[in-house]
């Protein structure tokens, strides 16, 4: 069974083999685990040593973005949020709920948001502090130019909060050319390439002060503070242990691969072959070809009333594949995730899957090229 | 390599095993998944149907019983917390800067908290609302009365907020007679004997409101309401899924041992077997007998200069035991987990391991029974 939702992804069996085994999380062993671990996940971001850390937190993606916004934006400060689509609507509601105040920037969801309309909205409004940006947007599958707004950003004198959950590991990021990121939040459950259980901050260490956030748990500060301390150097609480040994042999893998625009190359050609795939059964992509990313395409569900999503979601299954039983598109569409342990030659045996289950659902479309009844 | 930290602990080869596959948290079988397995939760606790819910939140205990004070202690409402050790102490800090004003009730570490020491801290102070119980204070190995205490603040007209993180499994706990209780909090790496990764709340539903959280990661009310909605029935954000499959074998194996009431004599027998060898090797535990629980054991570290807690975990380790190299007492001590997929026989050899770790380290004890010098 192939996991084709947008992650948690496909693994290694290396990976899921890491997991099977009790890890005493503050034995001095694993504490030398965690230091190599974080090292590890900074140079992947490219941060900049004395001045950026990568700190893991216990949790989902949507946990590390409200630590970031909390640990960096002040209590009732001002955060500009170009709404990309469902995620950007996710870290408007943690903001909002972590008692900070979000300016909303309309902008279309089928297509990259301009840099010059995020630095206007900022001249417009010198109290917004910082900027919060969906990388990978996976309510649209557009990517956005984190670099091109980050320089607009720091051209305004602001700070930028960076979703990469989605893209981290796959997408270019170098935080060191960046110095207008806080913090770039992401999982290794994505393209990584490792289990869910953990999320991570790479973070601005000066930037950080203790107590800021309102919020014990989501201090990055505290997270930090643990993470340096001599005679710790460690989680504060709990970590998830096993996920942690899974990540650790991903992070081998993903190395063994030749890293980050390797990994990139291969998410590039899952993505050519499933787009070629849905054109040939003459289903429509939700974005045109030159701004679909390589993390997750959206298809726009077809204009027959035989369709059935749960239904196509069904018949997939039994052919080995996994896609996702809801959309985050505004329009009802279906979403297929380009990322994991899966190759090219996946994607197409998964479009050949595409094409029985339009079948046994009696969905008019061109089956194997062909236009059927 | 067994565990004897106060958890994470040692699991059984099944429940490890089942860490490694590839798992879609959203796929429509797993919705049935998590459903089951919060019924199963529930049941452990006496939750009564239609009233109680068991909301898993990803992450680690801390997570949960911050979860628990945001969503049902009002914000600015005040909190009454027995400082029975480490772990109240941890529940101050929690509520604090989630912003709730905790009023401390100074109370013997040594000893059980008393039921009228509470009523009267609540009966002077009519404003507090809650009060937080840490029942097995892993800070002192005292487990303290729950029952006795919570008919305390029911006849006082308040609410409880108990952390019952490393007790729930074997502590008793009947949600059913306990009306007062507006949330337990547990994690499934302690008694349960799976792994980290994941909390739980057993909240009182009727309670529950949306949005007074101050978090969204952290409102219990939207996680119930993702759980109990038509057509999502599951978690809200990605959970650890690996994790949750570990559990399930866990709760097979728990319910195969013969339930709550087995697991408690196991570990009861654990913590008599120990307690036995710390004395019979002329050490000295922190507790008198009558007040040691069956969780966590902490022993006086011995007023010998050769005395060297690290030391002494590396010997221990060498002989295939991992304990904490750090004590959570206010006096130096060591401390060792009675809990996990561990027995008797197992104390026994430990009790053996420890005896050779002292002579590796020199310290003067009663070696096997006999005085060394």
């Amino acid at each position: 069974m192939l996991l084709l939702i947008p992650g948690p992804v496909t693994t290694r069996p290396e990976v899921r083999a890491a997991l099977a085994q009790d890890i005493a999380p503050w034995d001095n062993d694993f504490r030398a685990v965690y230091a190599a671990l974080r090292e590890r996940l900074s140079a992947i971001g490219g941060a900049r040593e004395g001045l950026h850390a990568a700190l893991p937190l216990q949790g989902s993606g949507h946990f590390a973005v409200e630590a970031a916004v909390r640990s960096f934006v002040p209590a009732r400060g001002k955060l500009l949020l170009p709404m990309t689509g469902a995620y950007a609507e996710r870290m408007d509601r943690l903001a909002r709920e972590a008692g900070r105040v979000v300016v909303p920037l309309a902008v279309a969801e089928e297509g990259p948001v301009e840099p010059a309309a995020v630095f206007a909205a900022l001249a417009a409004d010198p109290d917004i502090s910082h900027v919060g940006l969906v990388y990978s947007e996976t309510g649209s599958g557009v990517v956005h130019d984190a670099c091109a707004i980050g320089e607009a950003v720091r051209r305004a004198g602001r700070r930028m909060l960076l979703d990469a959950v989605s893209g981290f590991g796959a997408l270019p990021l170098d935080l060191s050319a960046q110095p207008e990121i806080d913090a770039a939040v992401f999982t290794p459950n994505k393209c990584l390439e490792s289990v869910p259980g953990l999320a991570v901050v790479l973070a601005r260490t000066d930037r950080l002060e203790t107590g800021l956030a309102g919020s014990w748990c989501f201090d990055l500060a505290d997270i930090y503070a643990h993470a340096e301390r001599v005679g710790w150097g460690s989680f504060r609480f709990t970590p998830p242990a096993q996920v942690i040994a899974a990540l650790i042999v991903a992070l081998d893998l993903f190395d063994a691969e030749g890293g980050r625009l390797a990994r990139l190359a291969r998410y590039e050609a899952n993505t050519a072959t499933l787009y070629d795939g849905v054109l040939r059964l003459g289903l429509t992509p939700c974005l045109p070809r030159d701004v679909q990313g390589p993390v997750v395409m959206n298809v726009h569900a077809p204009a027959d009333p035989a369709w059935d999503l749960q239904g196509f979601v069904d018949l997939l299954k039994s052919r080995g594949f996994v896609i996702s039983n809801f959309y985050t598109t505004p329009e009802p569409s279906f979403r297929v995730g380009c990322i994991g342990a899966i190759t090219p030659s996946d994607m197409a045996r998964f479009v050949d899957a595409m094409d029985g289950a339009l079948r046994g659902l009696g969905v008019r479309h061109r089956a194997g090229g062909r236009a059927s009844a």
